[in-house]
């Protein structure tokens, strides 16, 4: 996760990427290392529905005040946390259904992605590929207000789309 | 539910049955019934994870203060209610998975019963057996410090045993 | 869908509602109720990936030139918009699964939810409760610099939060 | 599984692990060491509803007066124990859905949870988690009658909350 | 079902449909109704393995001695019945998965057919016409030494091939 | 699979194990062994009803001349086999799902037991134990008119009752 | 279906719909209608792989010399139909699954698209749209040698496409 | 894949196999392969529907101009490739559900066949069977109008019959 530069710690980072477990940090880190490659400065947060419901609970409630601009949650099994924290902030949430052992994450993503009408979160794919996507879709939010941003984008697509050989090898 | 009685409001009620809508009455209310019939006083009440969850923080914390026992939970969809008060709370608590209207309940039942390690939910069936069985569950809990509570229910089991027909008709 | 009055038509509308059929607008239409009571200006419009790809893709390629901030994207069974668009511009994209006839929407979740690394579609409950938050998520992204709209946003949430019930009825 | 203990051996144990064959300790073990841990004294049999029916009955018909207050059943596939113990005792059945090979404890968990109206089984997680959490139910409802349980069992659950790193390593 | 003939009165009779409830009759009928139409005569008993527990294990425990060949068991949702029959007895035992109300019967058909090695049931499919192949199968067993039985079950087969149009219409 | 001795060689075997390919011996030796110990004569054949579409037309039109009484198959994914021979043939056919590799033998599972009205296939479990139960299911058959037969499959079943141990180690 | 005209009559229809029982037309006649809004001579015909083996035997193995072309296959349930016709003949086969009762399909899709290497079925969407979609790939097959049809086909396409409203009504 | 002849240089290839990415290359070679075997040029390359959207275009709406009569195209998880292109092209397309990280190909699957009524794609197995199986199904649409090619398929198919082994070993 990026470490804090002059310029950086000055300003609050926009991005929090918060996971149910260091556990999830395997996969949660794919978020991280999206994000430092789009220089988007983010803080990565261990913040626990079911063990630490209040640091949830605190979290949630500051994270407009504290100056975040969106959320990434990622969590597995019955994974309460992303939907929890859409119902205490009024941020955008985008959440992550982390692999889990038994259910290959079927159970991780019903529990995030089938939220009732009035909370929503914007679910990602089970696993790595979901992490990933969230830090670009967080980062296409973020790039709504800032043109640099939206231009590293641009680009990190169109390497992407560069790099796709013509023929399998 | 069950009006207090002269001497049931005299002692706290053992058993709330709590739910995340009005909508989840019509299967939850088969728990308050079957509680009605073992004559175990309880409280019905809507407490949303999504919608209030500040009061579902206020509930589950002072659930063992206001004298509850256990704790009957039913929602549906991304389920959060039954594992978020078992965070909250350390009496036991038994979720119930309301039938969804896509998923057929599928998606509240794995939203429920996948609990990490540390924080339990007993889960009962899908939907109205699912209600009763909250109901019974949490009777036998507390039929283990009231004889004749416990007396009740060996009847109304012996009753059912006995409703059944020897051949169809 | 809102219809353009004097100031709105002064500027481009920041959402397009985009589906796959005239049969997704039953569910579709959730969305443009609630960005209408959040008094957020949109289109709504039919487009096919399948049908009429070459709309798509000017639709998409066009969106940000267009002026969309967001773009929210329905389909039902393998459905294909939400990640085609998603594709095709860098516009954060909000899918909505459509319930679908045999799999109950099944397909469609997996269809949209699960895009590869690259390209994020933030995708939400099947049918209309997904179609509702889509509209919610979205418009929490355009809050984020725009207070009056932050402002509307956190009443509406509030007065959900002040209509739950104590007990069901 | 906990040695009796000049104490325990003068008063029977309240709880009885029970699973369908040698095969599933290695899940269960988690639900005794869980129980070792808060110093709940139990028993743990091998008790198959399949290839040992005759010893099933006797053991569920006997339970209550064994003096256990709860049982922990465990079993995979069409796992019948927990429900057929609970059809045979009025004690309350918590529910361990063992890893099956082929269906990853889908046809365990069905199997045990969608218990018709009149038999409940509180179910828990499929395998280790599910085990675990077995142990920590049987225990809270002890624990409403035992205060020196329910005093570890807090502070079990503090020290699980404390020993949550604020960051991902 | 067959009504007791003054031949069929004589000896005992072959086979045994039993169903968990009155509510399986509905799809248990079309096994008796298809031994009707081949004459095999049999029983119909209601047997329910978690409201009637002692009444399953005596019906099990006697059914050899009884006289029955096969036995024909229906039930729904955690469908324990054709398999702990099957761990009673040494009989054949042919199950038939009943439609559960909220998973369609799939709860039902992994629960009867999930066996562990050891104690089989022959699963058929899902509701009335696994019910109607149940009783075919168990007629074929019994064919097997009654060839009046063998030829009239060939000579339903050979009407059903018949009666097969060449064209819909 | 049984060598014929010159006692079994004299007469026909009663029952034959038949796969859809070299690959599902690995699951369906375990119906041969099962049969192997408990002295029932068979053979072992592969016929695949997609490769070797006439070979199965011709074993299962002639399989009750040549003196089978029941008939064992195992297939994966579409599979097709038993099915297609309980078609073919008035013999009780009982089937295996061998564990495919992608969808884990759901989709041998479904294929094999959601037979239509009219031609039954008395499935087993998925895989391994399915392979064994097929056994002793036609064993159970042939034990009907076979008294010997009857009592080696009561030993095996009491041995395997007695090898139960009274607690996990 | 298509009446035979005096041209069509004088040469062998190029495309066989089979389906396994008349219940099968309510979905499958979609077929026969997209053929002859395309103008292609085709044949309706019910052939059941279980009731019928015999019938489907002789049709598969002379569909060729019969002057088909392409066969599309209708069935539900354990639909063998598709697979076993494709076993039986080199041409073309587009299976159809049919939606069950019980399992609204998954079990005819799985049994008609998971065949084994080497004997093809082109499987198409489950019900109605699977039923027009393989009558359109039928005629896109034919097409390739047939510029008439490939002009009524790309015709077809283009109305449909602009058939498509700009805006949802 | 076939390296071009002086002969076949000098004609379009009748094939193209196109994948969405590089890993999807494990499972498509299997169709290169199976071409190989029958003598059909085919090209194979890499178009991804996400990243190069563009080159999709372009190269479904070219590919009957390129000379192409049947297109095969394999993708995993959200596989939108085989529907796009149906979408742009009149020729027929068939789809290889690849199997997914953490669906098992369910997701690739579902999003392959479930296309709407007017844009079908022929879809097979998944995974590697699915391959191999897509080039047989494009061979033997080739082979309508090619009678060497139908006679090398014959043979083929002729020589796989011979090969499968009378009995297990």
């Amino acid at each position: 996760m990026s470490e804090p530069t002059a310029e950086t710690a000055t300003e609050p980072r926009p991005i929090a990427i918060i996971m149910g477990s260091q556990s999830d940090w395997e996969t949660m880190r794919h978020a991280s290392e999206t994000l430092d490659i789009l220089e988007v400065p983010h803080d990565c947060l261990i913040v626990s529905a079911h063990r630490t419901p209040e640091r949830m609970y605190t979290f949630a409630k500051g994270a407009r005040e504290a100056g975040y601009k969106t959320i990434i949650a990622g969590a597995g099994g019955a994974a309460h946390l992303p939907g929890m924290v859409a119902a205490l902030t009024p941020l955008p949430v985008f959440g992550v259904p982390v692999e889990s052992k038994t259910m290959s994450g079927l159970d991780s993503l019903y529990s995030i992605v089938q939220m009732p009408a009035g909370i929503p979160v914007g679910t990602l794919a089970i696993g790595r590929a979901g992490a990933t996507n969230a830090a670009l879709l967080a980062a296409a939010v973020l790039a709504l207000s800032d043109e640099a941003l939206a231009s590293r984008l641009d680009a990190w697509r169109a390497a992407r789309t560069e790099a796709v050989a013509e023929r399998p090898a």
